[in-house]
């Protein structure tokens, strides 16, 4: 085995091993003796590797936007046969169920991509980046139908919008000391908002194609 | 002096010294030798007056929602001339600003109220919930006019569902790193969520009023 190989080897064994902690404890489990453990090596070998755990976590969360990406595609796949406005409504409150069924389902993953803070002087990478914004396009196929004239940046605004909704709502709610609602509460809930936006868009659409001026 | 004073000028003085550090350098600056330093006792006569750290930071926190709170009042008070359904959706749209405002100007302080995670064991103070759904009446009183005919335990979760939805938009809003919004951008999405959900309630109350199933 080269050398090359043993590192790529060694990296993926530790992505493996951050993310079944993360996974079972949370973020503030992770350390990098207890990792080192897990996939026998010293602790100075996880530096060869990675810059520190910050670009581990990452890399950690990397996989978990790909997870929730790979559910979302599968939606979006299901519900090309919704057609029209009503459709569109629709497809938002499915894409909103897989991102609420995710994280009950992935609490403490799903968490991680929110409570991993990187210190001041750390860039985000321009890869992560693109994986979260990958996110919100799911969001702006609908919120182009329902909005057929808004230029791109209003649509992207938009799906911002929406998806930070969502996620509040999924966010507070799953904090159990805060609420202890149930999922099925929680779903409803969700539902109700994201319906609500989506009749807000379709309405103001038709206003502005009947001439008359948007509030 | 007596004993009993002192225990309490003690604590008023840990709760301050806690509320400048969580201020100034967020929730993890907070070390006991720090604040023991700062108000000039040792580091075990903290655990006269509180228990534990964590009941220091629940402090803090309800001091940071007491400040919430009078500027939510401030608003409801003023808001108080806005009448009917459409009345209805500006006070909920100010009551949003009021949050919005207030997260941006004490960032620090209201990230702490959501980022503070109290061990397994730790139940949430009695005292700590009610102050936490005290926040979310304000959010009620307008929605009470918008659906005059639900029942409580529905205005209730609608509250919530809002109050979590604004919180969502306001807290990826603020996280520098995901986003880089301004200000402006960040009230303007928080008003198009909450203006939406105001309407779609008050065409639904509307289809009721008529007769018409709602959806």
């Amino acid at each position: 085995m080269k050398a090359a190989e043993r590192r790529q080897n060694l990296k993926e064994a530790l992505i493996t091993a951050a993310e079944r902690t993360i996974a079972r404890q949370g973020l503030h489990g992770l350390r990098a003796r207890d990792l080192a453990d897990k996939v026998g090596c010293a602790v100075g070998a996880i530096y060869n590797v990675v810059a520190d755990l910050d670009e581990l976590i990452l890399l950690v969360n990397s996989r978990t936007i790909a997870a929730l990406e790979r559910a979302l595609t599968k939606a979006a796949e299901a519900d090309a046969r919704l057609v029209g406005p009503e459709g569109a409504i629709e497809r938002l409150e499915r894409l909103s169920m897989v991102y609420t069924d995710f994280a009950a389902t992935n609490t403490l993953r799903w968490r991680a991509l929110y409570e991993h803070r990187l210190p001041e002087d750390y860039p985000l990478p321009a890869w992560y980046s693109e994986e979260l914004m990958r996110v919100f396009s799911y969001v702006e196929g609908p919120l182009r139908m329902l909005q057929p004239d808004a230029p791109p940046e209003r649509v992207e605004l938009i799906a911002r919008s929406l998806f930070s909704a969502v996620h509040g709502i999924v966010s507070l709610g799953l904090e159990e000391k805060l609420y202890s609602l149930p999922l099925t509460s929680l779903r409803e809930q969700v539902i109700f908002v994201v319906s609500a936006v989506g009749r807000g868009l379709m309405l103001s659409a038709e206003k502005t194609v009947g001439g008359r001026i948007d509030r």
